[in-house]
C-alpha cells in the first residue's frame, strides 16, 4: 500500500457542526442559504466511493457540499488517495461550464486547502443509474449528453486548440496521475489478471473469469487500450463519464464528478456511455416484475443510445466545420470547394476512427463492472444471483466480441442489433 | 510576428571577451581548459540556425559553449524564440547521457540565466552531414544509432516507465512549444500551402509545388501526421534527429542539439534519420565527379539504413523483453510461456504500427527539405540547378507515396529497393 497522504496546514474534513461554521464566512454561500447557520440543517450523504458530500439548506435555498478525503473512502485509509483531485474536478468543471454552460452544476465556492468545493444544489435530480433501473425515461438525455460530449471533446482537441493551448492543458491535468492509475489498475489491467479486488457472481461466472484471465487476443485487445489512454492526449476528458456521474430530471440534465479528468482519448468518455446504456439494457431482465415486463423500456434504452452516438457524431463533425481553429488539419491546407470536400471526407473518416476507439472502451467498461472491483447497482441489485450472472454474462460475452472484434461493430445500430441478439440467443450463463 | 522576447536580469549575449571572464568562474570549466583566460582562445563559430555557438581552447583541453538568442539566429530579431529552448536541452542532454552514456556530449555546466551550455569539445568529428556529402562512410554509426534511438525512445515510454513518471516527463516538456511550432509549421503545413517561407528550385519545381499544394489525399496524410505529432505523447524525442545534429568520426558518434525535445510519437525521430538517408541518396548524382563514381557510397547509404532500421527494431524488442518495467503490457497479463508467445506476437504488431509511422514521418520531413523553409546542404550543394532538381524531384515523388501510400513499404528493404527503383527510372525532374 502507497503511504499516507500528508494533508496541509489547515485541511480538516468537515463534519455538519464545522462545516455550518465554515460556510456562514462565505458571502456567496450565506446568500444563497439565507438566514442565520442555526437555521441550516447539514446531512451528509455521499454514496460515492471516494468523498464526503454533504447537502446544507437554508430559509432560502441550498448548496451542495463535496470534499475530498485522504483515502478512498468506501476502503478506509489503507488506500491513500491525494486530495489535489480536489482541484482537478475544480478545473475540469469550470471548464466544463464554460463550454457547455449549465450542463454541469454551478461553482458557488472552492478551497483549494480544504479540497472542497461548495456547488449548486440539484433538486430534485437523482443519479441517472437509479432512474434508469426503476425504468424512467429521460427525453431529453440523448440531446444534452450529446451535447456535453461533443463541445467539451471538441473544444480541448487539437481541432480547436493552438498547440500551445493545448499544451498548457496538459501540463494543468498531468499531475492528476492518482486518478488516472485507478482507472489504469481497474478498467485495463485487474479484471485480466488475478486480483485481490477482483470480484464476480460466483461460482456461476467463475468459469468466465477464468477465461477471461488466460484469453490472449482479448487481453493484447484491452492492452492497445490501455496504451492508448496513457499515451494520446486528444482532449479533456471527464473521466468517470458513467450513469453515476449524471443527476438529471426528465427535464434537466447535469453531468457531475469530473475528478477523473485529464488529457486522454475521446473514446474512453464517449465509451463509458456507451457501456452503461449497455449494462442498463441487459440488466432490465433482472429488474422486470415480469418476462416483457421492460419490453418497452430496453427498446427506449437502446433508441436512446443510438441517439446519443449519431447525435454526438453530428454535433462534433458541427462544431468542426465552424470552429476549426485548432492547429490540426488547418484551414489552409484545404481551401476552396475541392479542398472543403477532402477535408469532409476526412472528418468522417476521423470519427470513424474515434467511433473504433469507443467501441474498445466501452467494451473494457463492461467487462470491469462485472469481474472487476466496482460494479454497478444495475446489476448488484439483482438479488437472484443466477439471474444476476445471466444478465452478466451477456455484457461479458458482447464485451469480448466488441473488444476483440470491433470491426464488426461499424456502426451504433451494429452494437444495439447484436445486444437485441445477445439477449435472444444467449439463455442463460 | 509575435512579440519580442523579454530576456531575464542577467542575460547577455556573449562575445569572446565576456565569455573568457564567465568560464573563469567556472571550477570545472577552468580545470578542463586549463591556464589563465589570457591563455584560451574563443572562437564564434555556430553554423546552425538558431543559436550562438563558441569554441574555447586552453592549454590544457577545449570546451564548447552553446548559448540561445531571445530570437532565430538565421532570421533576426523579427523571428523571437524563447531562451527557455536551453532548458528543454540541458534537460534532454541530460536524460540522453543517462540513457545512452556516451553517445552525446557530456555537459560541463549549465547557466539557465544566460540560456548557456558548456559541454564537452567534440574532436575532431565533423557534422555528418558534411561527411555523407563528401561521401565519407562511417562504420560505426549504424551500431550508435540504432541504440540510440532505441534506448531514449524505449526508456521515456510507457512501456518502460509507470505511468506517473511518463506524466511527469510530458509536463516537464510541455513549455517547450515554440520550438514544437516551428515544426508544426514548416514540416506539416507550409510545404502544403502558399506561404512566404516556402522556397524551391524555381522555376525546375514549380509544376512539383504547385500539384503538392493541390494533391488531397497527401494534404489528408500529412494532417494525420501532424495530429500525431500534437496528441501521441509515447515518448521523449530528440526532435530534429537529421544528419545535421550528429557529430561523428568513423569511430565515436554523438547526437547534439536536442532543443526540439518534447515528448512526441516516436517515429518522428526515426523517421528523421530515414529521410536523411534517402535524401543524401538522391543528392550523390549531384555530387559524383562523373556518373557512377559514386556507387558504392550509394550502396553504403542505403545498406547502412537497411542496417539501422533493422538494429533499431531488434534493439527495441530487446529492450522490451529485458526491461517491461512500464504500466503498459503489463508483465501480469502475459505470464507463462503461451503469454510470452501471445505477447511476442504483439511486441512485433507495435513495432510494425511504429514503423508505419516512421515512413509516414520520413517523407513528410523530405518534402519539407525541398519545398519549405530549410534546405539540407546535401541537395543545395549541387550548383547546377537542373542536375539539383533533379535529385530533389526523386525526393518529392518517393516521399509522396510513401505518405499517401505507406502500406506498400512495409519493410526497410521495400523503401530503400523503392528509392533505387525511382533513381534509374526517373530520369529527370
Amino acid at each position: 500500500m502507497p503511504a499516507k497522504i500528508a494533508t496541509p496546514d489547515g485541511y480538516l474534513p468537515q463534519k455538519p457542526e464545522t462545516l455550518a461554521a465554515y460556510l456562514s464566512g462565505i458571502e456567496a454561500v450565506r446568500r444563497i442559504l439565507g438566514g442565520t447557520p442555526e437555521k441550516w440543517t447539514i446531512a451528509e450523504v455521499g454514496d460515492g466511493n471516494l468523498n464526503l458530500v454533504f447537502i446544507v439548506k437554508g430559509p432560502e435555498g441550498g448548496v451542495a457540499v463535496k470534499q475530498a478525503l485522504p483515502y478512498v473512502r468506501l476502503v478506509g485509509e489503507s488506500w491513500p488517495l491525494p486530495l489535489s483531485r480536489a482541484h482537478f474536478e475544480h478545473m475540469a468543471l469550470s471548464e466544463q461550464a464554460r463550454l457547455t454552460g449549465n450542463l454541469v452544476p454551478k461553482i458557488h465556492h472552492y478551497d483549494e486547502i480544504l479540497a472542497l468545493i461548495v456547488m449548486e444544489l440539484l433538486e430534485p435530480h437523482i443519479i441517472m443509474r437509479r432512474g434508469m433501473i426503476a425504468g424512467v425515461e429521460y427525453p431529453r438525455f440523448a440531446e444534452d449528453i450529446s451535447s456535453f460530449m461533443a463541445r467539451t471533446l471538441y473544444f480541448t482537441s487539437d481541432l480547436a486548440l493552438t498547440a500551445s493551448a493545448k499544451k498548457a492543458l496538459i501540463a494543468a491535468f498531468a499531475g492528476n496521475t492518482a486518478l488516472c492509475k485507478i482507472t489504469e489498475d481497474l478498467i485495463f489491467t485487474d479484471p485480466y489478471r488475478v486480483a485481490e479486488l477482483n470480484r464476480w457472481t460466483s461460482p456461476q461466472l467463475d468459469g468466465y473469469a477464468a477465461r477471461w484471465r488466460e484469453d490472449g487476443d482479448l487481453k493484447v485487445a484491452v492492452s492497445r487500450l490501455k496504451l492508448k489512454f496513457l499515451s494520446s492526449a486528444e482532449a479533456m476528458l471527464h473521466g468517470d463519464l458513467h450513469t453515476g456521474s449524471i443527476m438529471l430530471t426528465t427535464e434537466d440534465t447535469r453531468v457531475i464528478d469530473p475528478e477523473f479528468a485529464f488529457m486522454g482519448p475521446m473514446g474512453f468518455d464517449v465509451g463509458a456511455i456507451m457501456a452503461n446504456f449497455l449494462i442498463n439494457f441487459f440488466a432490465q431482465d433482472g429488474h422486470e416484475a415480469q418476462p416483457g415486463a421492460r419490453e418497452s423500456y430496453r427498446a427506449w434504452v437502446l433508441a436512446t443510445l443510438e441517439q446519443i452516438m449519431t447525435s454526438f457524431r453530428t454535433k462534433f463533425l458541427q462544431l468542426w466545420r465552424e470552429n476549426a481553429t485548432g492547429d490540426a488539419y488547418p484551414a489552409s491546407l484545404f481551401q476552396g470547394a475541392e479542398g472543403e470536400a477532402r477535408l469532409e471526407v476526412e472528418r468522417h473518416a476521423y470519427m470513424d476512427r474515434l467511433w473504433a476507439d469507443t467501441v474498445g472502451f466501452a467494451a473494457a467498461k463492461m467487462i470491469r463492472r462485472v469481474l472487476g472491483l466496482a460494479h454497478n447497482i444495475d446489476l448488484e441489485w439483482i438479488a437472484d444471483p443466477d439471474r444476476r450472472a445471466s444478465c452478466e454474462a451477456r455484457v461479458l460475452t458482447l464485451a469480448r466480441d466488441m473488444m476483440v472484434n470491433s470491426g464488426r461493430y461499424p456502426t451504433i445500430a451494429s452494437v444495439t442489433e447484436a445486444a437485441r441478439a445477445m439477449r435472444r440467443d444467449m439463455k442463460s450463463y
